[in-house]
């Protein structure tokens, strides 16, 4: 176990595989995951936070098989509103909604995002900080030929099929990282950006001036880990976003986009920018072992530019 | 089956049962009951309305054997709150929860109670129409010795249990019944006070003062089935509010709660003024054909009553 202080900015399942890699290396004390709340929708008087779920559930070891909510949960409620009659394009676990009813009753009263979701993760045994980006609200909305869609509009009901034609995160030029993000970024040892969908995931957080900021001078190096595995994204719609922003859907696409903030970069393939120092391992972290190795691997990278970044 | 328009003024369950009698003797669509909002409450994100949905239930032939609630329902939500660490106070099954959550989408989207209701009802087959009272909000507030509670708190968290010190019903004065609340009350041949609590759920609706005055002024014979049975309250907390009202918990106490409104009293009991027509009948609706019998009994009484008043 690792007694550094370790940050990892996580969009959806990639992200959220790096932090509970990290989880396995890491002291989950020290360990604290900045999650994208662009993703967020209320809904079935919940409130639905995807990205930062995700992230919450893998650390509990609670993510079901399926790849989204909670292992084994059952789905009377939506059952029941589909017998009423409703289109139910939003599909929600009991489990699942029990959790976002409790958080949105807990924002009613006045707790921020981050507290009600430390509350929720305090029940279910999460040690390691889950962060949203921000406490205000943003969302991450895709255009596309049909209009303006919210992005699980996108996701769900478009299944992210039609070509991606704009990109905006409302309420990310006003918004501002917590004070818990801040300390953390602070705080960091090392920094990552997990291997999650650049503009849609981790884009939103970057939207958030002071973040990008913070991100672009602390003095832990910032590693980025490549969504693209074989050439390929392994899940979402990545490469229409690449494609939206005219880049190319591979590591060196990536470290374009993140220009500015990286002083390394991880991936399954060699980068074309000889000035970037990076790392080449296999990145697929489709069991425990795969995942633990991988958080090593990264984390060991990211401690020599530490060193040579020389800055603690 | 009775061709004539027949309104109920329903709280509980018993003036629940008294509907579901009605609807084996009367053309569903000439049957309309009128609920009781007051004990109405928003948790879980949804609007909870118990005495309507009572109603509703027992139309549609879904009530389950514990008295409330879905015949069958599961409990995952609930049961996935307390594992959050919630304190569920106010349990609600998963159909019932969908079905509260879709009501709650239906007004925030502009709908009326009256119509999601309605909408609801059209979704499991219920052809009788259930009225809430009004629109607005109207809340019962019930005072113990340690303070005002909502009605459900009451009931629920104080168990019915303290006197009742004082009793309000917020929001009533200024509510207006709804446009199908006083078109059933024209067009109705009989009008029935369901045997429920007269206070507590019977109560709001006449602290509405178009409703009252609605009542009081039509051409229709307006009937009570006292809620008292056999010397009892066969369900929920009657005897402590009729003796909060310092009336006696008989027949006799009923009617002169309803003073001024009634032309008829059906109850099991003798009445002990002569003034006011009575038929004594066991009033017990403990199963579908004694529900049957009783509203039958109650309409026959009532019909002769309507020959009488000569109005129409």
């Amino acid at each position: 176990m690792s007694g550094e202080d370790v940050v990892v900015l996580a969009g959806g399942t990639g992200g959220a595989k790096l932090v509970r890699g990290m989880a396995d290396v890491v002291e989950p004390e020290r360990l604290a995951a900045i999650a994208n709340p662009g993703d967020d929708i209320e809904i079935y008087g919940a409130h639905v936070s995807p990205d930062p779920d995700l992230v919450s559930f893998w650390l509990a070891d609670l993510i079901d098989p399926r790849g989204w909510g909670l292992a084994g949960d059952t789905f009377a409620v939506m059952d029941a509103l589909r017998a009423l009659g409703v289109e139910v394009w939003f599909n929600l676990g009991d489990r699942d909604l029990a959790w976002c009813l409790e958080r949105a009753r807990l924002v009613a009263e006045g707790a921020t995002a981050t507290a009600a979701l430390a509350r929720l993760n305090a029940a279910i045994g999460v040690r390691a900080r889950v962060l949203p980006a921000c406490d205000e609200r943003l969302r991450t909305f895709v255009r596309t030929s049909s209009g303006w869609h919210s992005f699980q509009e996108f996701m769900i009901r478009e299944q992210a099929e039609p070509a991606v034609e704009g990109l905006e995160f409302r309420g990310a030029e006003q918004a501002r990282p917590t004070r818990e993000v801040l300390e953390a970024i602070a705080a960091a040892r090392v920094v990552f950006i997990g291997p999650s969908n650049p503009l849609a995931s981790i884009g939103p957080m970057l939207g958030v001036p002071a973040l990008r900021e913070a991100l672009a001078r602390c003095d832990a190096p910032v590693v980025a880990v490549s969504p693209i595995v074989g050439g390929e994204v392994l899940k979402g719609p990545t490469a229409a976003f690449m494609k939206y922003a005219r880049l190319p859907c591979d590591a060196g696409g990536v470290a374009r986009f993140y220009e500015g903030l990286l002083d390394g970069m991880v991936a399954d393939e060699a980068l074309p920018d000889p000035h970037l120092p990076a790392l080449q391992i296999d990145t697929r972290m489709d069991d425990a072992p795969s995942r633990a190795r991988v958080a090593a691997q990264t984390l060991a990278f990211a401690r020599e530019l530490a060193a040579r970044k020389g800055k603690r």
